[in-house]
């Protein structure tokens, strides 16, 4: 059984989702894609052999499309996982499950009565760290207790360039949001509390509105500390770091460069310039996993709605605390 | 299309095939598998959902099966490659393509045979190598001539432990005939001559007849000298390294470890038990690209049997080297 | 000439300044070493070829003694101290200034006033870090703006094992001190407020009393944020980093080690058991500057007992912070 | 008592020296520098204070001048040795002994005779890699037989660009000459026979004489084979590699750089230009250990007379391989 896609969304994303649906997963097609833009649908819908159209709940509704990749804009997200549900069909939607806490908690009412019906879950979310074999491989150690406790985590995640109008909070809820996920995930511990940590702003780059670097600390529910630099306009390269410190020793991620390089007196790796090549194989595996559930009939593997609201109160946590000029502020979970 | 793919052979790489076949690359299935061991063989074939057979010939003229692959044992590959070409089938055979020049060049002349007659290559080498995306991101570096002219490589290629009975021949044709293909191919000529030099024999662990390590030198035609380290018994871990050495700079691969941890007084990374985690990868993204040109009808952008014929050739020059007391033997290719 | 040197204290610290002073720094000599332990004291001092003796106020007002190194016990520092500047004697006093607040203030009041009529300082302290080479390095590619502005400093600090005695403050006072000294020597700005952000306690081998790993803030006059983890339990390897992120890029410590080793399935390199191998060379280079300075007449270029009262003072804000439950705390500088 | 040095040759070795013996190596001054231009010596003399002179002999007649260090161009060295000799002062002589094999033995037998009447040796070697601190500790890891029996050793010696009047004989005796004496104390064992082959010759920068890179085989006593590629031109930057391959695992020089950096999407350490970065400190550790020995009356710890003899005839036999077309030629010690 061939599961046939329907992927929502024709953007750098969309494009690369339907690339991998119809060129490297296996159990896969892509039957129709649809973006605002009819010549973006048109164009990536070529390359799988698909159908095209502008309209996305036509998509949703399509007699060939057996499931749906949610890509568009971030504020279509709610709607279209609204529609997915009423239509019954199996939905991956990319980060973040939505703008707002409200409107994720009014997916996740949805997505868990429908599930309650069906007896199974019908959204899952695209947070691909999880599938990243970095990550992975970092859960299973912290799991085997290699490193001892795990006492504290540090983060680092930056960008060569930032969105022009990025805000303290668009940052948060785009960017950090990875860490405000996949940090829980990996700990199999609950964030409590949260701040937000002005500094000295880069001059050279960063918009107005955007303190940049940020640095965030969050507490779980164990106490160990997790502490985040978030650089969106740094310049020199793209990078994802995380050290998982432990009473006996820590593990981090290497950046996994292929090559090294002599050139110019310097040894040297290099740096990708945004984050698709650091996390292809993330996308890769997880719509592999995504797909293999649907054929198999096995509850997804994935991130669920309830995860991505998660992540969205811990962001809602931190805008707080930057309004309260960076004291600790407790984090509400539904 | 799906390309239906009968497997011959069900150990450790038979069985890898079938898995990938079967559950990580578009557009293919695994109709049957064979294998001397009935069990075995049904074991492999369980995975996949297909039947099984002891029968490698029924395999092939099989009427659900579009295409073979070939991962028995080394001395039955032309044999079935021969059958395969008979049964006009294409074929993706594990290296070598024959134990020895003299069978390889019978299957060589067989497939230009069929292949003129046809008007396309039935036959497909396992050197997976080639489609490492370390190797593939340095032959690109070599092209764009980042490094200004190439003048020497320095590969060293070690392993946990050798097969108990590993010899300096039986080293060549089944290990280091990685490189003999891969240097011309990375390179852009060929090898007109080469050395094996003895040295220190490691007395822990390899087999009587095994110099180990064996050091080697390939003199390309461009005067580029290539060494090669092969280290069977090297207990450390497994190590594939490849220097390249420029008139402005050199590169070399990492081993792209994702994890690098502290503990013990000890900074390190780890290093895997033996070669599939390291050309896991490879392995995925060459079946792809067979499977690909089979559904696209274009042609195979593997190894064809002339280039494992070739490998063999130059192997055939170092075992003269080796009865010849370690001087450089020219390289006849046919 | 030949500077004769009297040092008090012929434990680890002091032991090594002996041996240095005798044997590896030119233009120096070592002519009596003192010790409440006598046997300690004459073991020592055999090494150099001195007199010892158990009473360091006699030290200070022997003949044969030129210049004193002060490595005693913390609590005996400003009484020497005094001493010595009551003898005119220059002095190298190990870290730190004085355990108190209070008793550095009355040191470098006593020190101004000497040098006020001497035209020239006596007293050096001995923050080594200053002398290291991978710091000075590292200042002098700041100073240079090779990274941009400096807009953060991320400070790692780690120990195999902590004092059996160590506490919350103790582990500030004796250890995160080397930051609080170098951090604005290194940016060449001042801290204006800490925080101490409590977090996971090892449960392995911490004392009862040590928040381990501790972590600290530092906010610069220039809004820059340092932020530190305090390590004192973390049993793997004794290490310290920095990573300096400008507005361009980031530059950080290596652990430099000589060797890098292949055993057991990891590639890695060691860390040493202590300080000691990690900064016996900023020792060396810190003894040789101030001999040279004493030779010469010109000013040492070691850290002033004023520097040493603002580490203490920035160390005191940051005990404020533990007991106000880890909010920002002002320092107050004399 | 000070050890009143001598120093013949004000170049860029004798320039350091003076300057190392002068400032930074204990027991030791400088009272005299020689050098055929007058102005440079007498600035190499300025920086220590000493007197200058444009006669070495009369500098190793002084009675100023307790010992000797010859660093002034390799034509002259046997010469000065002899004259030292017989004014039975000691003497640190910058490598190589002497240009050819037949000086080298005059001055061994010279220097024998002169140690049977003293009893005691008067000419050491300036082999500094003896002292170099990753030499060392390579050293005591192979003898503590950590990696087990060492099978081979694979070393690289790059610089950024030769004299323009290298060729392929100077290389060995200027350059190569360090591996051919530290190869045999590193293992403890005799080189026994030796290969020059021949490659693909960096057409860019090397002069037209010069095989550029060049690729050396060293087989040891106890069958060990060395390999060593030395590549004068390499323009990227300069550095001295060496991995022992041992039984168990292997060990290898890390370059040692302080700090690694990010910047224009690389993650980098940096090369210096050229040897003198890389090995200050084992000038600094040899000079004060010939300083040591000269004060203590104990045997000098540094390479000897007949050491630099036996490079010497290793690098003969290299030369006589070079003519015979790259072929293993027997090394004949006298």
């Amino acid at each position: 059984m061939t599961v046939r896609v329907g992927v929502i969304g024709a953007g750098i994303m969309g494009a690369d989702h339907v690339r991998h649906l119809a060129g490297v997963v296996s159990g896969a097609s892509v039957s129709l894609v649809a973006d605002l833009d009819a010549g973006r649908a048109a164009q990536a819908a070529e390359v799988a052999g698909a159908r095209s159209t502008t309209d996305p709940k036509a998509l949703i509704e399509d007699e060939e499309v057996d499931a749906v990749v949610i890509a568009s804009h971030d504020s279509t997200h709610a709607e279209l996982l609204l529609a997915c549900l009423a239509a019954r069909k199996p939905v991956l939607c990319e980060k973040p499950l939505a703008p707002s806490v409200e409107e994720g908690r009014e997916v996740v009412e949805a997505e868990e009565g429908v599930a309650a019906e069906l007896g199974c879950s019908l959204v899952s979310l695209g947070f691909m760290r999880r599938f990243d074999p970095a990550h992975m491989q970092l859960k299973r150690r912290i799991e085997a207790r290699e490193l001892g406790e795990v006492l504290a985590v540090h983060c680092v995640s930056r960008n060569i360039r930032s969105a022009p109008d990025a805000t303290n909070v668009s940052a948060i809820t785009n960017s950090a949001i990875h860490e405000l996920d996949s940090m829980p995930w990996l700990l199999g511990t609950d964030v409590t509390e949260v701040a937000w940590v002005s500094g000295r702003k880069s001059s050279s780059m960063a918009p107005a509105g955007l303190q940049d670097p940020a640095f965030m600390l969050l507490r779980m529910a164990d106490g160990t500390l997790v502490t985040l630099e978030l650089f969106l306009n740094a310049e020199y390269g793209y990078s994802t770091r995380c050290e998982v410190v432990g009473e006996r020793g820590t593990a981090s991620f290497t950046e996994a460069p292929l090559l090294e390089l002599n050139l110019e007196r310097r040894w040297f790796t290099e740096y990708p310039a945004d984050w698709r090549p650091r996390f292809a194989d993330a996308y890769r595996i997880e719509l592999q996993a995504w797909i293999d559930s649907l054929r198999t009939g096995k509850p997804s593997p994935l991130a669920t709605a309830r995860d991505g609201l998660r992540a969205s109160e811990i962001g809602a946590a931190l805008a707080a605390s930057i309004d309260a000029g960076g004291v600790f502020v407790p984090v509400v979970h539904w």
